[in-house]
């Protein structure tokens, strides 16, 4: 029997997200993310469509490696102004019940001993529905914001990374034994003290000397994902993750990177099945081919060129103001441009590039595919690239808010319904259980257990 | 005419807040802290009550003065376990709306670039009802969970406290222009750039080289609030504060320091009416004085002795643990000691205390007044402390929760509405026009003013 698919929604607390430009679509709502209405509006939405997580974006900082400013990316509104994620959980937990929530913090800017604290609040708050996207930042303007003049380098976030995950599993799985709270009437005891232990962590970037602040939660540790596609950032994920995102233009492409990741996983311990993969995606469905396909062109009227530049510019470190619109690819392609431009179009096309058609390319399904079609089109394109790839599911992103996510949930769920691959109720329990048919906790396979009271 | 008393609602993410031992009590409810439906109901049942604000205190780190450990404060359940408050405010904003939020987010830490997004965002999300509790943390055990031997000394956290502000202040009020956002579909410009200012702050404790990241908020600056106490504290609460909680014993103890923080307020140019000032105290009201009695007493018999001198010991810096509960204060009492029980008592009292009346004193109460009794004589006690002391309204704690919070409602502010000293309705508009009357940005005499675009 096929798997079922899992799905995420892919959003950010900001206008357009992986759009630029298409805030200005009539039917366009990301605007509105301002309004705590918009969030409880969308959490109602995706639970009705049985959805696995709302997976929350975030950066720290703006886009300003095109042409040094960020004059661009404000003029297109491409990803700022942007609004802090994590508080939008807590209104979005009280209008659902089973609704994951992934939500981005990088830990450039939290110390573990305040971050462990969101973290379980969120879990407690959200009865054991919190995931956090781990991110070491990639924006040099994150880093100046907090009085840096520029980030740690690539492989040394990373070092940054694995120091402050290890201070945090001590928090959460080494700190409250399970029945430290014993709420004894008889000898006046809330807490027995002997079950609380305090967290020594002495690390290269983070020391802690401190219980935790909150009592156990019902996942401890919140569901992990991470993104990270880089050799270092592969070997972070596979330690840590329990569930990864990843963008490739291909079913090809990401089948080699999730081979090799489940592989790295096994290598230290792990079951290949310890890891959902997300793929991204952007689906663009209508009720037939045709009508799908003008749905398209239709948003690709509204594409803002600049504004999608600068973000891949943020992206890739290349600043593409240098270039004209025009330009043809192989004209202008450094070693550097012509990996990033593997991230975004299939290597196996052998057409022309112009920096035009990467940004129309960019604005409209970023760094994953694009599925455009009928319900059972969609479907066909779902099933194959998950079979092809080896993924768990999707993380699907927008092009017109929230039009490309109903579109989803009212014609292409009942279709992968139908099929069989997605499933028609919400399985009970934690997201833990919901993702891995176990939980609450990290499995002992997991290397966080080692830190376990 | 009298002046209509304001009513902040005191609480804290955390099971017992003021009173240690009462989670015991049948009708406590604070248990369920951990839970959502706890915040969405109190949130609803404070609007019902047109309250102004609920005020959430936070710290980020455990009592351990007493005896040197936090093993009384963990036994007593005395303010740990402590989840995160500013993650509560979506879910209540998302329920109500007018009631104003004043959340305490303490700068030790934080960055200012990172706060001011945090602050951004809630204010949208609630459409201009949030507040900050601007606080620079007093318990050694928070340094040390970020990787510090100790806090730094209490003047010096002033000192990082100002520059802190001045760099929020500059993200707040002068990064973007208020018309930033145009949102003109005809040239395709979301923002103009133009409009908006990179913030460039050197200071001795933070550095910032950003534009804020989040477009206008109603208020901008959410409402300031401030607790400080000390000749240092004052000074910072007279040119930052908007609003101000003050703990006393006795309405002329309150006066006093009303009265200074006025004139402090004034020397810098601010109006007396810049300032609303809030007294902490706990009503015990029933429908007759004695039913009242009764009931303070019936919580008396929860009282936990050694979680409320944990409590204390923490405020204070005294470690209560050294004596028995049956000394008497003047045989044990150093200088220091003297200080921190004037904070509890009223010294016009010449009766002999124990260290046990103290903590019984201090486990309902605190460090304000506890008015008991029908709702006439609340209102009696209500009104005459107001005109003695000058202050503007009360923060209430609870004893039980939420028991102490509804009792006030149902029947204390029917009464004061009764005698014209209590709103019928909510006024119109932020959080800040709702205190001041006027809104929804600072006023020109706040010093933040001096930051604006």
């Amino acid at each position: 029997m096929p798997h079922e698919i899992l799905i995420n929604i892919f959003n950010m607390n900001t206008v357009g997200h992986q759009s630029p430009g298409l805030w200005k679509h009539p039917r366009d709502r990301s605007r509105a993310y301002r309004d705590l209405e918009t969030w409880t509006g969308l959490a109602r939405t995706l639970e009705r469509g049985l959805v696995d997580g709302l997976f929350l974006a975030d950066v720290l900082g703006v886009y300003d490696v095109y042409g040094g400013t960020p004059e661009a990316a404000l003029r297109a509104g491409a990803q700022v102004p942007v609004n802090d994620p994590m508080l939008l959980v807590s209104a979005m937990a009280a209008v659902t019940e089973h609704l994951g929530f992934g939500v981005t913090c990088s830990l450039g800017n939290e110390q573990p001993y305040v971050l462990a604290r969101r973290m379980s609040t969120l879990d407690h708050l959200t009865k054991g529905r919190m995931g956090w996207n781990v991110v070491t930042g990639y924006l040099d303007s994150a880093a100046k914001g907090m009085g840096q003049p520029q980030q740690l380098g690539h492989d040394r976030r990373y070092d940054q990374a694995d120091d402050f995950m290890q201070a945090a599993y001590k928090l959460w799985e080494g700190s409250w034994q399970d029945d430290a709270v014993v709420l004894d009437l008889e000898r006046r005891i809330f807490t027995d003290p002997g079950k609380v232990r305090r967290v020594r962590h002495s690390g290269e970037f983070y020391n802690v000397d401190a219980i935790h602040l909150c009592e156990p939660s019902p996942q401890r540790t919140p569901v992990l994902y991470q993104a990270g596609a880089s050799g270092r950032g592969k070997k972070f994920a596979a330690s840590n993750a329990e569930c990864v995102f990843v963008n490739g233009p291909t079913a090809r492409v990401v089948a080699t990177y999730v081979k090799a990741l489940r592989e790295e996983a096994q290598a230290i311990g792990r079951s290949a099945s310890d890891i959902r993969i997300f793929s991204m995606a952007t689906v663009i469905a209508a009720e037939t081919d045709a009508a799908a396909k003008a749905k398209l062109e239709d948003y690709r009227r509204y594409i803002d060129h600049e504004g999608t530049l600068a973000l891949m510019s943020g992206w890739t470190g290349i600043d593409f103001s240098k270039y004209r619109l025009d330009d043809v690819l192989e004209h202008v392609q450094t070693e550097a441009m012509r990996t990033a431009i593997d991230n975004f179009t299939s290597s196996a096309s052998d057409r022309k590039w112009t920096i035009r058609d990467i940004a129309e390319f960019g604005a409209i399904g970023g760094r994953g595919p694009v599925f455009v079609g009928s319900p059972a089109s969609i479907a066909d394109q779902l099933e194959r690239w998950v079979d092809e790839s080896g993924v768990d599911g999707f993380n699907l992103a927008y092009a017109v808010f929230p039009e490309t996510f109903t579109d989803f949930i009212d014609v292409v769920i009942p279709e992968l319904q139908r099929r069989g691959r997605y499933k028609t109720a919400y399985a009970p329990g934690t997201m833990r259980h919901k993702l891995f048919g176990k939980g609450p906790r990290l499995p002992s396979s997991h290397p966080a257990a080692a830190y376990r009271f």
